[in-house]
């Protein structure tokens, strides 16, 4: 769809006032001493998976309103990550969803990533819906289930995607739980929270030696009185007792209303517990809106305290994935939308003076400390943003490229008005 | 399903036991002054609709869990709603919800709503969802679409429901409108609210003397970022444009976190613009929980605030409907409850000692009035709700009757295990 | 103020109604295979302490309007306790806050309460205040704060409260932190978090082997950006790192809106880490109002999962404990309020059909799982409440005593209408 | 305490490096057809009223920390706002409340105002507090309460206030009420907010004919139950009744979590009632923190709409006011950083492609429509900040001015380390 001309082209039109943005910039930041280059590559080498769910438009229980052209085999979705990854070299990752994305051809399908220099990151399983012709039901709860038998057959389901990620070099597992109750009395609490951990526990010990087991949290929804793993701490109460390989992630949209996220964020790292991130932005709940659209603040001090604890704790690596639902706007568009405005929060958390910010906080000067961290959240670091991609041979303005090259209508022309991805 | 002579015969079986029960009950209240006899009547007379939608199971976005033996005609809805109201003697109305329920012969199904004793109440437009085939689609918007012709075909769909309406002797609309923005600048606020008014004028116009215009409000879902009629507020400023027959409706699942709703309920009464209800409960968002089963106390300080202002405002009858959404229990139990739960707050406010509590009101005497409340709520009433089934023919114990008798069995053997009712 | 003789005269007026009641609701429960002595008993030993603090009229930011007749020394805040104790023989316990109830003369205190059958419960340090012509100032935190002068002067404060609480004997320390942060960046998170957890081991290293160190959580509130221990995940982690002795204490009020508060009940009993428990009531936040009185449902479920843990897991006993701030009724009055709610849903947890509940949770019985703990919930258990405090010789009704014995406008004639009691 | 000659210093030192910014900025704006000189313009006659009470620090109910040299008289508060309006140039009037701040000397108060460039703005009244020896008591509310001398005594203050605002040429009276209920029961809730109509017609009555009065609305705190005006459609109906020159007042702080704020602007000045704006900014509730140090984004999409709305509605000259507590911050620091995050988001606000955004809507292109608000809000405009302020003669950097002049060691010695200004 883009091709390397084509971004040459669209870079060459672009660079003259690129340029003297980035020299602006570059001026006024190497003056407050900072190391640009530094910056720049930092921000080169961040890299967020796709998830293979975002690649169609997402849906509410009211309705779904797909718009076209979206991909309805797996190698399609690889294709849509390729070409994101193509645009801003920044999203070199997807994250497939078992059953939704069932490789039929596991070496066809490593090669064909390789061709979009894509890797596969976390495998994520399903045990909240019920599949066409299943055996057993989840309706009533999976890890978490009364019944041992459908525990047995969650478990197993887990078992199996980490089997279908070792054949594609993944390195992680997912696991979301819609496991909860709807109804005070519907389940003894304790009684969930410890056949979860049973649960776990077995798949835990099917999980190679070199994979990490992201155990992620959520207040409510789909259930709607109690969700076995409603917050960090039980998140963390979880991994703590599964291993060393096991920790949490923290999906921006999972928390209850004026949570202070970053905080959690802080304190996961602080006892390496930090396993992945799921970015997304929200208003009410677990809205799965365009990263960024709402509280861009709070994405920039979430980075502040990820950049902070990536210098300061043993915290190992993270993983670093979208989760949206694209519910009115082109689902690539979207994303490009999503991993501009991380790099953005990344770039301003890269500017912080913590030197200076240290020294504030050693005195107690609040409005000191927020003057430097509004400062670097204040500047505009688009122009860093755009060298990175640059530098990486991708396009300075990735949504106009995409837009000028009419990449939608010709994904449409090409799968039909009607195709409809898997997922929400 | 269930005759006569079954309710005979399990009002004998449960008779003595709420002999007692009612007796005791009785002496009571009359001790304090109350006309037993008038709670009843009163309890007895109220009369919550059912609405087409509530019959089937429920979903989430992440996905649905179908029971068995749901009505998939309308004909069979009615029959359904009938035999609530035959076990409970309160719920004789059934309010449907268009397009998924178009009468084909309207004749016939008033004939069949009267054998069942049961009227139609407040009809319901649909603009949330694309019907297949639709000529336009409501993705982004209806009532308040930037494009006027969508906004007509919005239009006519509410005139076309009244015209449906007025076939079966309903007597007033009800509409709510999915219409807002997921996205900050996806439209002009003023000018999805000015387009919204402009629009429902033109309904206003259709809607026949004797009906009412019954509008709803919610603050978010399915538009997350803004919704263009989000409070009451602005309901109530768009029903006094409209006119005398248009009222706000209140659905408890459809305000922000720790709203206090019965206030809401009063102010809008002392303004006589309490047009109609909407019964559920929830935990977190419009959850669309069993009514009752999450914040009972509130539920009885709403019907504190309900009974007081039927007493002492002006404001007109108002349409009590259930609206909740049962993904995990059989539907007809959920609504059994709801409708229980629903008399019992009903009955705890028929009790409260008024005038004792304008009298510590008059001094300030804040832990009397509370006490006076909570006496009222504190009381097991149940006696009362289960008296005024008795004297309509209805049973004293519907659930369990409705479970003795096996109800949902029969219906999956008649219907078919994979029966699934229209709905969400 | 009560003598025993008003007891007996208030009891022998109330009997008769109150026998025909408990007469009533016995036979109704034994027919459901209850002991209703045991209930009775259990109910008679339960035991709530009272903070020194609530028997003065709170305030707001905004303004304080005492009332009178407010106890101004440590003796008299005991004899207030005495009095509830008189009428309802379920507040045998004082809980004391340092500096403000310092106490002189030590075993004459201990003395007093003895003759009041008094207990001195968990003491409580106070680092969020500045005492007047204190050394340090807490402004900017206190086993947090950066500077290490000032965390060795709280932590010393605390150790002094200990000293204090064993010549009491007292067995516990309670420890709410007002710590935090009201601006983004003014302190490091994790070094805030760091600093507080080895301020807390000092102090845990003082505590006697018989003592418990309670340790609150609290989202927000004074300050406005963090806590240091936001929630209960931050206070477990803490607990779990300081040893057998330190537990988390679950503060009704200290909650993000719509938190599931008997899940984290649950959880931390299954975990053996549920230390002790502050009782009120609030809508919005740690608005410190009358248990029972906005959420009473809540508290049921909250006792169902106390009444099911204390039976079924290892947790050791908990302190339990009001804490609420009257400020517009009569805080004795409210006292009883408070007590009372506490006591009921006790009694309605009691009367929970647990093994029916147990087997509607196995078979995934939604709706009835649901009916069982409601019919626990709507029947009136003041009769059993009632009882419990008659079989331990106080009142049949307390605050009805109260109020004909007219016992505040004694203490105002007594102690004076501008008597202010310490406290918020 | 600043001299011009300290300015003139100032911004000799500050402007090569500003001016680079301006002219960097300068271009890019002009590139994209927005004539700057304008957008300077308007920032430059933007102005911002101090109130009186935020002159001081604040505290909260669980300790107060005051830091020094605060204004203990109105004359010296008048020289900090002073002070401010010569740093800044955008904070030329000063709000009083009474009766914290009654004047004594009229003539010369407004004398030492004009030395300083200052207006009297709004005048707001106080019935949240009881003064010393007042002979009625607000305890249980103000202009609701059930007494109705204790409202006559509550409107006469209000009347009183205007007296004193007309002696000042003030323009406006803001009325905030505390008027509510802690406990349900408490008060009846029509009968509340129909005395409070009838309080509120008495006293716009006498409000001369080019004042407005402003009615603000706040869901909770102090009371925790019900206030008589929770919301916009509270105080918009009764605005509505009460006439022309009555209007909504906005506060930031008051409203529930979640809460979309920006629409509210936006409907109210649909309906010309949007009156005046109390700017601060908040985390859980009416945090009263500085401006844009938690939700810039959100200030930014309110000024998007106050811009569009000041454009194309009838709304009239619109009321700004800081109102904010400054519990740990010097409290001129934190009024020069809240003055100058509002103009930041004003000037965001001013430089919104306006036309493309119209377009974008028109054609429902979502994404489009985000891209063009985050371009404007993501734009560095603070040298456009500071080139309006220097063209008024102000300082380039005040806090850095304020900061390097050492103005708050000078103000503490000259007024004293414990000089405390009245206030929360």
């Amino acid at each position: 769809m883009i091709t390397d001309q084509d971004i040459s082209v669209h870079n060459e039109q672009k660079f003259k006032v690129h340029s003297s943005e980035i020299q602006h910039l570059e001026t006024k930041l190497q003056d407050k001493g900072f190391d640009v280059k530094n910056i720049i590559s930092d921000l080169a080498r961040f890299q967020v998976a796709i998830p293979s769910w975002a690649l169609g438009t997402g849906g509410t229980r009211f309705g779904r309103f797909p718009g076209g052209g979206e991909p309805t085999s797996l190698e399609e979705k690889i294709a849509d990550v390729g070409l994101l990854h193509k645009l801003n070299a920044s999203s070199g990752a997807i994250s497939l969803h078992i059953p939704w994305d069932i490789p039929e051809n596991t070496n066809q399908l490593i090669a064909l990533a390789k061709e979009h220099n894509l890797a596969f990151d976390a495998v994520n399983s399903n045990t909240f819906q019920d599949q066409p012709n299943a055996e057993v039901s989840y309706k009533f709860g999976s890890l978490c289930h009364i019944d041992p038998g459908i525990r047995k057959a969650a478990v197993d389901h887990n078992k199996e995607v980490i089997r279908i990620g070792k054949e594609l070099d993944s390195k992680a597992l997912t696991i979301w739980l819609a496991d909860g109750s709807t109804f005070p009395g519907q389940h003894n609490l304790r009684g969930a929270l410890q056949r979860t951990h049973e649960s776990l526990a077995s798949i835990y010990d099917d999980l190679p030696e070199d994979w990490k087991l992201l155990l992620e949290y959520k207040p409510y929804e789909p259930n709607f009185y109690s969700m076995v793993i409603p917050d960090w701490g039980t998140s963390f109460l979880l991994v703590s007792k599964l291993g060393e390989k096991a920790r949490t992630l923290v999906d921006l949209g999972h928390h209850l209303p004026n949570t202070n996220i970053e905080q959690i964020v802080a304190v996961l790292m602080s006892e390496s517990k930090l396993g992945g991130f799921h970015f997304n932005d929200s208003k009410y709940g677990d809205d799965d809106l365009t990263v960024g659209s709402l509280k861009p603040y709070q994405m920039f001090l979430i980075f502040n305290e990820l950049v902070d604890g990536m210098r300061n704790t043993q915290n190992p690596e993270i993983s670093w994935m979208i989760d949206a639902s694209h519910n009115l706007k082109d689902p690539l568009e979207d994303l490009l939308q999503s991993v501009e405005a991380i790099l953005i929060a990344y770039a301003q958390a890269l500017i912080v003076d913590r030197k200076s910010l240290a020294l504030a906080q050693e005195k107690n000067d609040v409005a000191r400390a927020q003057e430097i961290l509004q400062d670097a959240y204040r500047t505009d670091v688009r122009p860093l943003v755009a060298a990175a991609r640059m530098q990486s041979g991708a396009a300075l303005d990735p949504i106009s490229l995409y837009r000028s090259a009419e990449v939608r209508s010709r994904l449409v022309k090409e799968r039909g008005l009607h195709a409809v991805a898997t997922g929400l």
